[in-house]
């Protein structure tokens, strides 16, 4: 491993570096991923399939207890009772949501926040972004996330899922669930549980009639929208879904891409990205 | 007019501070501002009625042409051909909007691009903001807009309507146009001419049904959702509509409550914003 080296090596990097460049990224090995089983949940509805990877490294407890209500068919007796334009839409139970939504009376203590984690034992993956609400952003395993530089968090972008939670901090457990549909409203971030993201059917949550009463609830019961079932994945539909792996090289180009429009339709090509415009593909 | 002043009238002057002091920012003169009927258009959906406010004064040529065109009944030929989740719901003929897409001939001249003001000839009110696409963020006479420090843009904001184009710049005129339905597309500012915004029925648009054809278009013509009348505002619904005044003092005091969250609520109240955040209160 010398400093030398001939004439006919150089040549044969050289040509290395020429044939491996134009590989196309996204072809390359670890560019998709199958989400775990274990972390994925079906939501069927009249209009089709919701499909929701959950984020157990950020949020352990509620996680569990999500799966543990699933697994006891708790959600097969919940309906979608909020749609909220421009926010999230919501579902649950009635009579426990509305509960959440009193003033008056303290809820019973459910389950503590779970907000964040340290900077040193997630995989957080920065981009290159001046954000509004945090120092640095990123992803980490799949999930858009936020950082001060000491802890990250997840951020709420089009299609991440939340607990709700009522005026107490631990007021929330799970057995409420929201969605965003609009722009992030990343005012939330840190001061809700985040527990992962919708991978497929956001369509179906987004384009729901927007409820009347006051926060974007339906005025009355006859318009909550059923939720038919509410499952851990089967091993056949975590198959069926591909995520680009937010590690990947692949990953990275897509970042590059949607920061510098190339397209020969912008005549501005922005060369700048904001966390929730990012996007990861799924196929 | 001297500079001495008796105990008498510096009470006097301290007492009326106090007293102003409190005064509800809300009820201030100028919170609220009746848009110009001249630049309203009604939208009338099966659904119910949307209305757009013009921003002549970044577009005339376009809000001209648009006004031409309500004029001549065009917009009532029209119908909503696109809905693209997280992104645009846009109308026009489609025929018209079909050959815009095309990449593979240039369509016929129309309008040239309007993109931006100069700083000095707008009245830019900046807030506090750092933003990931632009130097500097505000508002300007009831619209989000950003700026580089020389021009001044209006911003893609939800709600915000925009002029449809195809590959060359000055292939739209208005005859088409589109308004943000989903997280700000702000790369597109400064590529595509933005007109107005949406006052009142963001939700019927925003609900729509999502198309499954290639970028959110309907599949076919059945689903296209007739605009059954398009038409400039009567004195009676200019009246109706109350758009608090970006320049007022009540302003202000809305971007700081959307900025730091003093609701009991928050445990973490943020202190900061994004433009797209920010919002403008209608009633």
């Amino acid at each position: 491993m010398g400093l030398s080296m001939s004439n006919a090596t150089f040549f044969f990097l050289i040509l290395l570096l020429v044939v491996s460049m134009p590989a196309a990224p996204s072809e390359d090995v670890g560019t998709w991923r199958e989400p775990e089983k274990s972390s994925l949940l079906i939501m069927n509805l009249d209009s089709g399939r919701v499909v929701i990877e959950l984020a157990p490294q950020f949020a352990p407890k509620h996680v569990a207890n999500i799966k543990r209500l699933t697994e006891e068919g708790y959600f097969n007796e919940t309906v979608i009772l909020r749609s909220h334009d421009n926010y999230v839409v919501q579902w649950g139970k009635a009579e426990v949501e509305a509960q959440l939504d009193s003033t008056q009376e303290s809820t019973e203590a459910k389950l503590d926040l779970e907000l964040f984690r340290d900077i040193h034992d997630v995989n957080f993956q920065e981009i290159e972004s001046r954000d509004a609400y945090a120092e640095k952003v990123g992803f980490v395993d799949g999930f858009p996330a936020a950082s001060n530089g000491r802890q990250v968090w997840l951020a709420h972008c089009y299609g991440m899922v939340g607990v709700s939670r009522g005026m107490a901090p631990n007021s929330g457990d799970g057995s409420g669930l929201y969605v965003v549909t609009g722009h992030a409203p990343r005012h939330l971030d840190r001061n809700i549980t985040v527990v992962g993201r919708v991978l497929e059917g956001m369509p179906l949550l987004s384009s729901l009639p927007r409820g009347t009463a006051n926060l974007g609830f339906f005025d009355s019961p006859q318009q909550y929208i059923p939720i038919r079932e509410f499952k851990q994945a089967s091993d056949s539909d975590a198959e069926s879904i591909q995520v680009m792996d937010t590690n990947s090289k692949a990953f990275k180009s897509h970042v590059a891409a949607r920061t510098s429009r190339r397209h020969e339709w912008f005549i501005e090509p922005t060369n700048k990205i904001e966390l929730c415009n990012v996007g990861i593909p799924s196929r």
